[in-house]
C-alpha cells in the first residue's frame, strides 16, 4: 500500500519547506477531488495577490508542524 | 455509547492528515446542523479557491494537533 | 458563583472538541451580547460558506489548547 | 506607574478567558486610539457575523497564550 | 550597527505586548516600504473593522511568540 | 546543489525576523512561478491594506517557526 504521507522527517528545511506545500495542497484535493474543477479555478487562484497571501499562510502553518517533527533540523 | 472522536492516536501521519480533515468538517456540521443545506453549500464552496484555501488552513491547523498528539509520528 | 468555564480539563477528545465549539462561541456573545441581534444574525451566518470554515478554524485553534491542556488525552 | 497588564497569570480559566478578550481589544485601540472612532465603528462591527467570527479568533489565539501561562490552569 | 530587534526578552508583559504591536508594523513596512503610501493608506485602514480585527490578529500571533520567549514572565 | 534555506539557524532576533520574510515570500513564488505575473500584481498587493495586514500574519507565523528553532535567541 502507497501512502503520500509516509512521515514527517526531512533531510533539510528545504524539503522540510516543500513538504509543507505538498500538505497545504493535499487538502485542497481532498475537498475537491475533481482535477478538472481544480484546474480550471489554478489560473484564477494564482493571479489573486489575496489568495496566494492566503496559500502561503497555509504553507506556513503545515512548515510549523514540520519544522516540530524534526526539532527544528537541529539534531 | 459511540463517539465520532474516540482518541487523537493514528497509526501513521496520512491516518493523522485524514483525523485532520475529519476534526475540520466536523465543526462545520456543528454549526449548520442541517445537512440540506450543507448539501445545497457544498458545490459553491468546493469551487471556490478561496474557500478551498480556507478550508485548507482549517486543516493544517488541527494537523497541528494531530501531529503533536502522536509526538509527530517519531516513537 | 457559578462560572461557565471551571476547567479545561475534559474525559474524552470529544467532550474536548465540544469545549472547544463552546469557547468559540463565547466571544461572540462577548462583543455581541444582544441576544436578538445573535439571532438575527445566526441564519444568515450558518449559510454562508466561507463564515462556517471560518467558524470551523475558531473551534479548531480552541481544540488546540483543550488538547493540550489535557496532554493530548494521552494520560 | 500603572499597567494595564501586570501578569498574564489569572486564578481561573474564565478569568484567562476574560484576559484574552482584553488582549484583543487592546490592539484595536493602539492602532486606532480615537475613542469617537471605535464608537462609530462599535455597532456595525457587533452587527457583521463575518467580524464576530474573525474577532472570536483573536480572543482564540490570546487564550492560548494566557493558558499556556497559567500551565492550563493544572498546577 | 543598529538593530531595530536586538531581543525578544522584554521586563513586563506590557512590554512584551508593544513589542508585539512593533513586530507587527515591521512586515507591512518591509512589503510597503515607501512611506508617502502608507500615510496614504492609514486614514482608511485604521477606520476599517474588519481591518482593525485582521492587524490585531497579527498582534495576537507574535505576542505568542514574545510570550514564550519570556516563560510568559513567570521566572 | 545550492539551497534557498540551509538552516532556520540566525545569528540574532532580526535575521530571524528576515528569514521569516523570505519564508512568507517563497510559497507566492512556488505557486505563482511567473515572474512577470508577480511583478504584475505587486503593486496593487502593496497599496492594498487588508493584503498588507494578511502578509504581516504569514509572517508572524513563520517568526513564531524561526524563533522557536533558534530558542528564542536566548542561549
Amino acid at each position: 500500500m502507497e501512502t503520500w504521507l509516509p512521515t514527517l522527517k526531512t533531510g533539510t528545511p528545504e524539503e522540510g519547506y516543500n513538504l509543507a506545500v505538498k500538505l497545504a495542497r493535499k487538502a485542497v484535493g481532498m475537498i475537491q477531488p475533481d482535477e478538472n474543477v481544480r484546474n480550471v479555478l489554478r489560473p484564477a487562484y494564482a493571479s489573486d495577490p489575496t489568495n496566494l497571501t492566503f496559500a502561503s499562510q497555509v504553507v506556513a502553518i503545515h512548515f510549523q508542524t514540520v519544522a516540530a517533527a524534526n526539532n527544528y533540523w537541529n539534531d
